[in-house]
Order: C-alpha cells, then sequence, then structure tokens
C-alpha cells in the first residue's frame, strides 16, 4: 500500500510493475468511494485486474461497520469476524496496486465517460485524482429509535438496547445488563425496528435481521446457557442457508423462543423491561416482561451514500438508496456510464451480497477503463 | 460469436485483437460451465476484460430458465422477461470474445491451478480446450413434488400446478384451470413445497418462492381481477424492496389474502381441489376449497451441477450445493485453485444475486489467467 496525499500525475516509481500480467493493463485508475465489505472487494478484485485503485474512506482506518461496530461473528456459519475478513483486510493494506486515503472525503467529481477529475480532500490537503471509472461503496446507517415515531424507549431506558450494541457486548463475551451489569435471565428481541414500518417511512425489509437477531440469541446462550431468549417477529426472514443454520439451531439446540407479534411499545416495569405488542394471529395483545430488550434496528442509505450520490448527480430509487440498471437483471450499473455502484448503497444487504457486487463493479469498472483506453 | 468446433490450438485470426485495450490481455481461456443468469453474465464480464470465454451449455440455445421455462416478468420490478433480459442475450450472442458451445457437456477436466485441459463432448464431437480458469454456473433444479414424501397430488390431480408451471400461463396471458380451461373464481398459493422441510431432506428456505408467488397473484388479479387469491404461507419471506414493491401492493392493490399456516394436503372436492392443513398459530385446522391450487416449488441443486462438480473434484456444503471459500466474505470462490462459481450452483439464488456473482467471478477468473501468465 502506498500512503501519498500528492496523486495527480502519480506515476511513483515504486508502482511500477514488475509482473508481466500487470503490464498489460490499463493505467487510468479506478476510484473506490467507501472501504467496507463491498469497496475493499471491489478494490482488491480492480487491483488483481492491474488496475491502479484509489480509495477513499472518509473513516480513520477501513473495513465498515464489521470492524467500526465490533460485529462479533458472522452469519450463516456464525465465524468469528477477524478469521474471515482479517486475511482480506491484510492483502487490502498490502496491495501494490490500492492507494489508500483514509480520514478523507470525496467533495467533487467533474468530467463523464471515462473521464473523471476526483477532488479528494483530507482536512486542509486537497487533492485530485483522474479517474477512468468509479464504484460508490458507501453503505447503510443503522436506524436510530427515536421516541418521535415509535414507543420503544432506546434514548430513555438502559436496558434497551439495538443489535449493534449487543454486538459489541458479545463480542466482549460480557452480554450483561447495562443498568447493573448482571447476566440477565430473559432477553427479548424486537424485530423489524425501522423497518416494514409505513409510519416512519421505512417501508423495505432490512433483510439481515432476523439472521443477526437469531445469531445473537444463539451467542447470548453460548455464554450463559439460563438466559432465557425469546424473538418477537412478524415474520421470520431466514432465508437460504440461514433457516436450518441459524434458525432451527436457535429453537433446537438452544430452546430459543419465537413469538409472532407486532412490538408497538416498551415500558419500565420495576427493575425490568416490559414489551407489549398485537399477536396479530391470535387477535389479543401481549405483553412480556425481560431484564433486557434487543432493538433488530434496520438499515437507511447512509449520509455517505446520500452524499456522493449528489456529488456524482446519481439518480435515487423510490427508497431513497441508489438507482441501479437492468432491473432484476443487474446489480451494479447506475444510470450514468462509468460509474458503478455495490453494497448497501443499493439497499439492504447482507455480506455475501455485498462482497458479490463489490466484484462484480471491479470487473465492469476495470473493463469501462480498458475499453476507453 | 464464433461457432467452430475445434478449439484446441484456435488463434482464429478473425478473433485478433482489433482494439488496442483487448491486445493488452491474457490469451489464455476461461471456460464458463452453464448459459444461466450466471453464467451469461460471467462471460460477458470476462469477455469485456479481454479474455477469450469459452461458454459450455449443456441445452439448445440459452438463457437458462428464465427462457426455458418462460418466466413471464420478473420481481420486484415486475419487468417483461424479455425487456431486461433480451439485450444481454443479443450482446452475449454477439461478442467477439465469447464462443458457445451450446448442446454440449464438459466431460472431463483435467490438469489443475490455471492449467486446466477441459474435454468437451458435443455428440460425436469430441474437443479440448485449454483454459486459465473456469466459472461453473450449473444453477437448479425445481423440486419435483411427488407423492411419496407429500400429498399435493401434483402428479394426480389437473388442476394442481407448479409456479413453473402458472409462469408460462402468464406469460401467454392464459391462466386457466386446466381441467376445463376456465378462469378460475379461487386460486390457492402453497409455499415452502419442497423448502424448509425436514421430512424430504430440504431443510433450506428457497429465498425466492415468496417473492414470485405474489408476483404472480398480481399478475393473476391484474388478468382476472374477479378471481380470488390465496397464498398460505409459513413466513412471508418479501426481503428488501419486495415488501412494498410486491407483497403490500398484491394486497393494497389487489386485495391478494395471506393466511399464515402449513399445508398438509391436497385432495379433490367435486370439480375442485380442497387445501388442508394446519394453521400453527390458530392452533386449528383450515380447508380452503379452491379452483386451482399453485405449488411454490423449490430449488434443489441441478444435476448439471452434481455432475460438474464431480468432474471438477469440487466439495459441497452440508445442503449439496457447491462449497464457498470465506464464509459470508466471500462467495464465487471454491476450495479448487483456479475455479470459481456463480448463482445457483452455491445455493438458492435470486436473478440479482446471480448476476453479481457472475461478475464477480468473472474478475476473479480473469485476474487469475492473468496472474498466471
Amino acid at each position: 500500500m502506498t500512503r501519498t496525499n500528492t496523486v495527480r500525475g502519480d506515476t511513483s516509481p515504486e508502482k511500477a510493475p514488475t509482473d508481466s500480467w500487470r503490464n498489460q493493463q490499463a493505467n487510468e485508475k479506478v476510484v473506490v468511494i467507501g472501504a467496507g465489505p463491498a469497496g475493499i472487494q471491489a478494490a482488491l478484485d480492480a487491483a488483481d485486474l492491474g488496475a491502479d485503485v484509489v480509495v477513499v474512506e472518509k473513516e480513520d482506518g477501513i473495513g465498515g461497520k464489521p470492524i467500526h461496530e465490533k460485529y462479533a461473528a458472522l452469519a450463516p456459519d456464525i465465524v468469528e469476524t477477524e478469521e474471515v475478513y482479517g486475511p482480506i483486510i491484510d492483502r487490502f493494506l498490502n496491495h501494490d496496486n490500492i492507494d489508500l486515503r483514509d480520514g478523507s472525503e470525496v467533495t467533487r467529481v467533474k468530467g463523464k465517460k471515462g473521464d473523471f477529475t476526483v477532488t479528494v480532500e483530507n482536512g486542509d490537503d486537497k487533492d485530485e485524482v483522474d479517474a477512468g471509472s468509479i464504484v460508490l461503496a458507501t453503505g447503510v446507517k443503522h436506524f436510530d429509535p427515536q421516541d418521535e415515531t415509535q414507543f420503544y424507549g432506546y434514548h430513555e431506558l438502559d436496558d434497551v438496547i439495538t443489535i449493534v450494541d449487543a454486538e459489541e457486548m458479545l463480542k466482549d463475551e460480557r452480554f450483561v445488563r447495562p443498568s447493573d451489569g448482571q447476566t440477565p435471565e430473559t432477553v427479548a428481541f424486537v424485530q423489524c425496528v425501522g423497518s416494514r414500518d409505513r409510519q416512519i417511512g421505512n417501508t423495505w425489509c432490512s433483510k439481515v435481521c432476523c439472521g443477526v437477531a437469531s445469531k445473537q440469541a444463539i451467542e447470548i446462550k453460548e455464554q450463559n446457557p439460563d438466559t432465557d431468549v425469546v424473538i418477537l417477529y412478524i415474520d421470520m426472514r431466514t432465508t437460504g442457508f440461514l433457516e436450518d443454520q441459524v434458525y432451527w439451531k436457535a429453537q433446537e439446540e438452544h430452546n430459543v423462543q419465537y413469538v409472532k407479534g407486532v412490538s408497538t411499545e416498551i415500558t419500565r416495569k420495576g427493575d425490568n423491561v416490559l414489551v407489549k405488542g398485537d399477536d396479530s394471529t391470535m387477535g389479543r395483545p401481549y405483553e412480556i416482561e425481560a431484564d433486557m430488550a434487543v432493538l433488530s434496528v434496520g438499515m437507511e442509505p447512509s449520509e455517505g451514500t446520500k452524499q456522493m450520490a449528489d456529488v456524482l448527480d446519481l439518480p435515487m430509487e423510490s427508497h431513497g438508496f441508489v438507482k441501479t440498471e437492468k432491473g432484476p437483471m443487474g446489480s451494479v450499473e447506475t444510470p450514468k456510464e462509468g460509474v458503478f455502484v455495490a453494497g448497501g448503497a443499493t439497499g439492504p444487504s447482507n455480506l455475501k451480497d455485498s462482497v458479490s457486487m463489490g466484484g462484480s463493479a471491479a470487473a465492469k469498472a476495470v473493463a469501462y477503463v480498458n475499453r476507453n483506453q
């Protein structure tokens, strides 16, 4: 990895190709915006194809949500994040063709159709990168449960947390009740917080939360087998191999309970929390008392996705994510020639989706650069 | 497209590069096995990256399930198959770097690590292709509902069809009851046929059937607004934008009914069919009389996937699909160097998944060939 802030006209001799195959490739740069799972994969695949890749990441350090939000283990395999992601990050950081600019932002993109000038700012430093193609991989943000729209008490009650908070506690192997640091006797997961909800304006399903909650339930039971865990869900959307590897496993090996219903409110009850809801199929309300509630918060377009779509003048689809071309037969092409998109910027995506789209965008970004040489 | 049966040492002068960018690329071939959505995308992206691509497809003609099984419109956009897939197929058929061998099968693969010899047989013709890398894209087959394991009467009752049969009828704009050719007054969809079912050995969720059934329900109502449609489901797994674009739309704009329950048996009742099941949440049985039942059959590894995994000596994951590396952080790499996999061969996949994986596999297959030049 090279870490230089002067890029315009960068023909650093240390980047001269040493292998014959790299010599055969284009010299125009591919700019990848965002260094989460999709961006890292896009950069690696483009770099492996011989392209010079500049990666712009606004955070200090790379890895995206699995690193910054300290994901413990990843479904459906329930394998440690570092075990599968660590070697990928290492290869990214050591790739000769990848020039990482972290702590930096893209503030302007001029030009079109394979002749872009990308302005990258890092504090007072401002550089311009000539790019043949651009991959947008700016991801999602998690829904923030505010009481203006929902009555789940996230910002008011200590013992109401989100799956993001839970992930970090599980990684530290210290899943406890925040108010007193004790191991909880009962934990209730509330699904679809910030998803499938017309009132708050998020009408989509966030796709991963059913699998994440079930995975976390298994991890809670592995760490504290005496804790009772209940998952309050509308539909259990553990598609593909998540079905038996996570959902069935949670029930059969760990006695996790699943109750179908829409939770409407969480209040305090003595030292505990009380989750109230409507069992739509039974046609009656329920109240579940628990030591802790975990809110399965959904995904929204990140601020970075909105900003970069604006900078790149990209149209959004109806939910506010970046619009892609070719309907169900496409996934990474935008209406703007030479600009590709991957991962959560396109809509709710799991890790496999993100790395597939990252690789696919890399193929198209490099082919686009080659075609325009 | 070139159509020659002599490939070994093929240096056809008509394939000499005319553009500078193509001249920069590797000469080793990429072999793609399967010409469905994943294989077509893999071939196109690899060819656009300058690789010479040989595509082997056992059927006559290309396109995979959306073409051979006559898919009408594709979810979530509900756009005509030809509208989005047609131009992709045309570009594939006219690409100078793609050599299609349809009606052919790969019968043997010798060598390893970027030095493969692939035997392609077409009737009595046998050719050997030297390949630098291989992409397996052999897809899925639909579950065949046999009465040995389930009692849905598919092979016994005329008016029990599958979503595959329904797709062709909808494409022809003639959705009628098979027994008498009349427009049905009531249609009942039965979900999870051949999925989420330990008894038949398919423990996975097939991922797409909830969206497909809801899409078909909308199309039935568009063609015959007076037909009543009910969907009998375990969980409604319309993830991402399928939630509002298909599931909500079916209910709100077309009055499609959804009933949560596990259907156990379909019998004849007079001229109609009777769907019996257990409403798991209500704790009581149900019986629904309908003019027709549509079985939402799931996905299994195709025969081609099993055969090619055997020919390539690839390990399978626990459900019988091709095993991929890197857990949730990977999607297309197999344990065998230089061999990549995309689409339904890896597990239940929708079209977006398949084209993303196709592109991602192309990037890695071409980089692998370049690296070994």
